[in-house]
């Protein structure tokens, strides 16, 4: 969901692609989205392409053919991240978790350590599995032998902590359509000082001339020095959208989304519903419940769009039929809306035969309560 | 310049990317798209990015490793393919002219001959010089030899006819914020059957994933696989650009701008003003006047800005300070516009200490009374 203050700044005209206010834009959004990657310093700065455009710049820049590519591989995102790298001509080796599993530290590190790879690749938030996977122990293990970090953080980025400097990760690339509550069309980007300095050093010619950060580096940064067209529209409808964030300030977004999806998992809870992913590695932002016994979940899925306009997404490859996928965040990430989901997904649920243990909703205003009490 | 009606259509509530309502939009933008290439029957689309990447996307499909990539230069765009062709592998090869003209059908068709290439790449609207460059020749000298053609129509879609069946494109790419009057991030491309066919049968490995046509092939058509999220906003206001479009009627939309381009021309050679590129072979959506001896070009540009509002480029690489470069599309491209751009052309160029042999104001008005007698 856009706010639409976000769809106002849009439609706003637009200027040339080489103009003063333009740069005045980029510069805006440049230092806002360094604040929600939890990004000091870092060169940040936004892709003129959508999500996948993003992953395919860090893949494209920083996978060089030959070299060892080891990617953390426990949902869909991280196939296309293999896929890519495979593209570019990396050797690909990967260490494998089923979907809804997240990497512990130790197990993690260990494949580093053995494998000594060039890059590393995780996802921090998969959309496939509802897996936040914590980031600071393959970044420390990554850094031991030399390797850079690639982390996905499209269903992470403005709706929970990224922390980059923190983790220490040295490519982070986003979305704009999901915790940014934006339009889709840009991708927005970190680099830390090593993966800018790498690239600078970098003397294999360079495939993408669309997404190469070398020229992009020379559009956004200094010299200006025409690229592409930019698609202003996005970018002023990104920049609305962090500002939007900023006013709400950036630690009371990740608190609220964090609220409202303890509240959502205690009402799926009370019904019975087990979440797909252990405690403490579940995302803020998507949730994946599991679907009962017996239930068939596009019946539900179908019935909560017909008959309460709520959109809910099943799971895919080996969760097909399994999960449900429960997107809470941006503007919808409200107590009220919790509450009024779990109501429509309590009789939708009962209405294709399943039998709730609880209210979903009472339990939910009960978390709420504790939470404030 | 962008109709309102674009920019209302841009701000509406976004589906996701996989709605039936989203690929109904798309639907109606590969129908109305071509109409304005002069497609039938071609597989058309619009990539998710800026008209460089529709560049890249004709490339990085259709230009194999090692295999011969011939390109007609002649301005800065010819060079980007070029490039583009190296990055991709390719054994490039060029037949050059000056910057400001075309080629004729015989010496593109001898080139062609000699070099045998496995495809040919040429600009049709060169907007570093303002030529057009007819098609045919190059196109059936390419198809005898058993090559496809790129064409690159980012500026004369929309303004002028691309004529993409007519004469025989395999590949044309445009974008969004030209001639279709709509704001930049999408770039519209067309596929002939020959180029179809040619891609399904490829086995060689394609290196980029974002722009790879095989996976947005399954995407857009019949599959409807999820490849990226396409940005639904920016899909509403080409859709919207579109209509108005056809509203228009495309062929009085290029009757329009090829009227008030000849106005224009008449203006400024009535102020004594020399057109760089050569009658038959301008371009209608940019015109290209040299600057007179003694001009400053920059400051002419600066004061028709500052005092009049008006844009103006100027040339760059082996045209720098020596052409204006004078865009008049779309909604812009109007006698009241042209009347209006030729009077304070004057008199900043005046104020420059350039005296004008005659009034192009009254030129131009002379000229759309010959037009309409």
């Amino acid at each position: 969901m856009v706010p639409e203050r976000v769809y106002d700044a849009m439609s706003k005209p637009i200027v040339g692609h080489l103009d003063a206010y333009f740069f005045q834009v980029v510069e805006d959004i440049r230092g806002l989205l360094r604040r929600v990657f939890g990004a000091k310093d870092a060169f940040t700065m936004a892709i003129s392409g959508t999500g996948s455009a993003g992953m395919e710049t860090a893949v494209a820049n920083f996978v060089e053919p030959g070299s060892k590519f080891a990617v953390l591989a426990n949902g869909f995102f991280c196939d296309r991240i293999t896929e890519m790298g495979k593209r570019y001509g990396a050797e690909v080796v990967r260490l494998e978790k089923p979907w809804g599993e997240a990497f512990s530290g130790e197990e993690a590190a260990e494949f580093i350590r053995k494998e000594k790879p060039r890059v590393v690749a995780f996802v921090q938030a998969e959309t496939s599995t509802g897996v936040f996977q914590a980031s600071k122990a393959i970044c420390d293990a990554a850094h031991e032998v030399g390797a850079l970090v690639i982390a996905d953080t499209v269903t992470s980025l403005g709706g929970m902590p990224v922390e980059f400097d923190a983790n220490g990760i040295d490519i982070a690339y986003s979305c704009t359509q999901k915790g940014l509550s934006c339009p889709p069309g840009l991708a927005p980007i970190s680099l830390s000082s090593q993966a800018i300095e790498w690239l600078r050093a970098k003397t294999t010619p360079q495939r993408t001339w669309y997404l190469d950060l070398k020229l992009l580096d020379q559009y956004y940064d200094g010299a200006r020095r025409y690229h592409h067209t930019a698609p202003i529209s996005l970018f002023y409808a990104l920049r609305e959208a962090l500002i939007a964030i900023a006013e709400e300030g950036v630690e009371n977004r990740w608190a609220r989304h964090h609220r409202n999806h303890l509240a959502f998992v205690a009402g799926v809870e009370a019904m019975g519903l087990k979440m797909h992913v252990a405690e403490g590695r579940r995302l803020w932002t998507l949730n994946t419940p599991r679907v009962p016994e017996g239930v068939d979940d596009l019946k539900v899925r179908q019935r909560l769009l017909a008959e309460h306009d709520i959109e809910v997404l099943g799971g895919f490859g080996p969760l097909a039929g399994k999960v449900f996928r429960v997107g809470i965040m941006g503007p919808l990430s409200t107590g009220e809306n919790v509450l009024m989901l779990l109501e429509a997904f309590e009789k939708c649920l009962r209405a294709e035969g399943y039998q709730p243990a609880a209210s979903g909703s009472e339990a939910a205003a009960a978390c709420y309560a504790s939470q404030t009490s």
